[in-house]
Parts: structure tokens; sequence; C-alpha cells
């Protein structure tokens, strides 16, 4: 029975940014010498999402437009009456979601031939931190 | 190994309402004395939520006023042919997804400074249940 | 501590369908001798979708419907630069989710009355993969 636990930091130069971050999750994978189960990837943070989808730029840039069309930045929001002006991305990070479960089978991810685990960020320029828990069964 | 299941039931007195329940996690968590693994919780109906945000009323005000936007209520839906008239209930409860898993390390919720587990209610004024299933190793 | 893994195809006739696939977990957690844990059931494409909600058929359409609207085809996204013509597919599974975890209580699925496993595809007339592992302790 293993379960290892990890913290990955990113900060973004940017508000929002795309990154796929599947070698981060393959490494903890090894270093937990998971043969079965899967690493649970979630963000910390609630302006942040964890995705699966396509490494491809032309749909990141479409994803983007796309969630700023469903969940526009700059609207009179009530949040921001505390002071805080990101309502959007805390509304954007819940239409991609903030967790995913990335299964392991003979030691190593078990994903689709297109599948690639990305961090969606929506309020950046600041240190984030996504937790990483490979659980299962080892060698 | 450690699994401990437990269900709470939530009447909520309006039809929609957003209710932060981390210390029901909390609680299933130290009841089970889990060490490491995680707490599932997950919706057992499909008119409603679960979902990882920050704890601040005007956030939860803007998030239902968002989820009427994309999913309204009082349409013509197909589903209220079945003398249903609940349907935009089952879309919103999509949006915002239906259940989370909740990360535990060194025997706690392992949760970002503003990560709060919600329930997020759409056809509330009857008693739905909420799966909490413990599931790791013990101390 | 039981894990089994199994993969079903699924080819749909037409590009856009919902499919209840309940029964499949169901005899995946039989095969598995599962009595308490989940069974991940994620799809391994990311044209599709894996949800739970209603089996109603009315409500299917409702589905289909609104995610057109939120997400329509034939749009001039960039990811159509690359020759491909699915974008809208990459963003409707975003709305509903990639993947669920069905908890396993007593050796049974877990689920509340209404609680039925979905598979949507928005890009069809092909073999599409879903991965089903049963994890947890056995009898």
């Amino acid at each position: 029975m293993i379960s290892r636990t990890e913290y990955l930091t990113i900060t973004t130069p940017t508000r929002y940014e795309i990154r796929d971050i599947t070698t981060e999750v393959e490494r903890v994978c090894r270093a937990a010498q998971l043969q079965d189960g899967f690493v649970l990837v979630s963000t910390m943070h609630i302006t942040s999402s964890i995705f699966v989808n396509d490494h491809e730029s032309g749909l990141w840039s479409d994803i983007m437009t796309w969630l700023e069309g469903l969940a526009p930045a700059g609207k009179d929001y009530r949040h921001h009456l505390t002071g805080e002006d990101n309502a959007d991305a805390h509304l954007k990070r819940m239409l991609l979601g903030h967790q995913v479960l990335v299964p392991v089978t003979n030691g190593a991810l078990d994903l689709g031939p297109w599948e690639r685990v990305h961090y969606g960020e929506f309020d950046g320029r600041r240190p984030k931190r996504i937790l990483l828990k490979a659980f299962g069964v080892g060698a």
C-alpha cells in the first residue's frame, strides 16, 4: 500500500495561462513506485483548474476565449465588494474542474493517446500550489 | 486499510441554496481515524452539486446568478413532459459537478487556504443525501 | 486489496449520443469481487464525457440542446486550423466532465435512487475506449 504526496508550485507570468503538467504527474508516479492505482491531481487554489484535454495551442486559445464568453471578467460581481477583482476566475475554474484522478496501471499512467493533464490559471502572477497524491499498490 | 462510509441528509428551506459542509468532511475524517488517503464527497441526488470554492456569500450569490444565466429555470425543457419542473437543476448540477475527492495527509484534510467544500442545492425543500466515504491508511 | 482494470469500447452510430453504462460498471464491480471502495469510470478520449444523471430521454435531449448552445459546433475555432473539425466536442466534454468515481459499499454500487452513469459522445462513429478501475477491499 503506497501513498505519497507532493506539492508542485506554479507561478505564471500572465494572469491567464494553460500549462501541460503531465510530466510532473509521471514523475510523482515513478517516485512513489506505484504499480496500480491512481494519482490525484488537485489545485489547492480556488481560481485555477486541473483538466484533461489535448495538448494543442489552438485548442488552448479556444478554451480561454470560450471561458471568457461564459464567465467574463470585469463584470459587476458581488464578490468584488470584498476588494477582490477575480470573481470570473472562481467561475472559470468550476467550468473546467479543479481535480482529476489519473489512473495508473502496470506502473505507468493509463491515459488515452491524446489525454494530457493540464493546469489552467485564471488569476496568476503569484505562486499557486498543486497537490499530487499517488495512491495504490506498489511493485 | 480504512474504509468508512457515512450519509449526511440536508433539507434546505429554499429551492436554491449553497452551504459549506467542510466541517462534516472533517468529522468523518476524524471518525474514520484516517491518516492518509481521501474522503469522497458525492451527492446522491441528480439536482444538486458538491464543489470546492471560497466561503464568501457574495461569491455564492454570483454563482447562483451565473448558473441561472447559463441554465435558466422555466424554459420549455423536454424533461418537463414527464411532469417534472426541475430540468434546470439537472443542468446546473453538471456545471459545478457532483463529487469531490478531499485529500487527507497526516490525519487532516489537505486543503489550500481558501478551499472549502460546498453543497449546492438546486431543487431543495426535501431531504437529500450526501455520501462521505473515508478511504485510505489508518494511524 | 483489490485493483482490477477493464476497458470498454463504444462506437456510436451518430456523432452525438448519450448512453447509460451503469450495468457495465456493475459488471466490473462484481467481476472484481469488490466489497468496499469505488469504480473509477474515465473516458480515454478527449471528445467524450462520463457523467451521472437521470436515465430519461427527454433530459438527454435537453442536455444535448443545452451543450450545443454553450459550446456550438461549426464555429471558427483555432483548433480547426490543425485540420480537425471537433473543437466543440473538446469543449462540451469539459462541461459534463470526463470521469466519475462510483462508490461501492457492501459489494454493490452505492448510488442514489436516480443516479445512473452515462457516456456522452460528441465525436462518435469510431471506436472510443473507457477505463473502468475497481479499487478497494475484497470480500
